[in-house]
């Protein structure tokens, strides 16, 4: 099957959206989930760079277009359903924009809720605050 | 913050879903993306085995309930939005109802759509074909 036709019997959520999770190629560290439509799947596979859909902004999201946090694409795979993507990428220093490495740092411990990553950039350095 | 304040305080879609990424707690192998509900989240952190709820059969899926490849919760995680969790978890077996360890076994390589992965169980041998 040609890149093409697999992008072509993707499924898209109603609103043209599909979940992709972002993992570091090397560490194996799952770094966030984002949504992609198709326009931000074509871009991401043809400048190598990662771009989203921003739910909230309703546009196509740059990653690291304001931060300089950028994710560089190595591979893209898609699952057995066709209605997930995961992206082997390499992030540039922190894919949160909490400033954490990745998003998921909060963790059910003990019947407490912890938080179990540091803060390695200031947001407001990311940000331009 | 309680894990019981964490859980009220997590964004469902209009569907009342939220993403779950499953990983392999050791390896760190992305295994699949399914969908839980607050029942499913409930069911998961009391029993410690995984529970997705299957948008297409519309009820609770204990994942391995059929084919015996069970997913033992190692720690439930939760992303800076609140909208999507990251289960880290201990597959026995295989993850993907292809017989696949994982779900993402196509790759676009060279302009292609690869398959990565082998089938290393047979999908008669686990839903009893």
């Amino acid at each position: 099957m040609t890149a093409a036709e697999l992008l072509d019997s993707l499924v898209f959520d109603r609103d043209g959206l599909i979940p992709a999770i972002a993992q570091q190629h090397d560490s194996g560290e799952v770094l966030m989930l984002a949504w992609m439509n198709r326009a931000a799947i074509d871009e991401t596979l043809s400048t190598g760079r990662v771009c989203y859909w921003s739910r909230s902004r309703k546009s196509l999201w740059r990653k690291g277009e304001t931060s300089g946090q950028v994710q560089r694409l190595v591979e893209f795979r898609v699952d057995c359903d066709n209605d997930c993507l995961l992206l082997l990428v390499d992030q540039k220093g922190v894919a949160c924009h909490t400033g954490r490495r990745n998003c998921f740092f909060t963790a059910i411990r003990d019947g407490k809720a912890e938080t179990i990553a540091e803060v390695v950039v200031d947001p407001a350095k990311l940000y331009g605050a």
